[in-house]
């Protein structure tokens, strides 16, 4: 069965869509740890990020780096912080978050409640700003 | 002044080195989340990950996957995660951890009092492995 980031990439399961290009797709985590956390993930769908060949492995995180530029702007941080963990979908994902405190990638804290409004606002931002890239 | 981590490259404080190539250099961090648990950097002093040029950048993570590959041989676990916070040390890094649950990868857990020949240990067996890839 296709994982729910394939349906999610299918469009059969609508997302905020970040980015996209031949191999990766980046779309807003629905549970964010702060506005502008995003999902970063290979269209072939593959479980675990290093199992991927080195070549796309690579390109993924330079994909990810351009997202990362564009979050960083549009919600300014001490960095963007990346974290990749994988064992609750088997579809390799790399999250990014804006930090601004060690502990702001910590996935046990309280998730952001966001309108669909501020969604689709964020999303929108983002992609306006990668594509002036 | 150098980072700590340009001043454990150059030799001038001690590590358990794991893996080191003409661009990066991978050693144990010392308050471990799990066994195994490395630090990979640029030898280049750079703050953010995002800010190393996108050729650096996708050759950091095929040496990190190196490294993973050994890191999942010796400490069997469902994946090893990745992180990069880096508001600790303005010097680039990626945590790579063993990971079994959703939370391990938490750095508030209690980091692991390992004792010098066991840290060493480590790193020779994570040194061979990536040796004979």
């Amino acid at each position: 069965m296709a994982s729910i980031f394939s349906r999610i990439i299918a469009g059969e399961i609508p997302c905020y869509k970040v980015a996209e290009n031949e191999h990766f797709f980046a779309f807003l985590d629905i549970n964010p740890l702060a506005e502008g956390h995003t999902l970063v993930v290979p269209k072939h769908e593959i479980d675990y990020l290093f199992d991927l060949e080195d070549k796309m492995l690579g390109e993924m995180m330079i994909f990810a780096k351009q997202v990362a530029i564009a979050i960083k702007a549009a919600f300014p941080c001490a960095k963007v912080g990346v974290a990749v963990i994988g064992l609750e979908v088997n579809h390799a994902h790399i999250h990014l978050v804006p930090l601004n405190g060690v502990y702001d990638l910590d996935f046990k804290r309280d998730k952001l409640q966001l309108s669909k409004e501020r969604f689709a606002e964020i999303a929108s931002t983002l992609c306006d700003l990668i594509l002036k890239q």
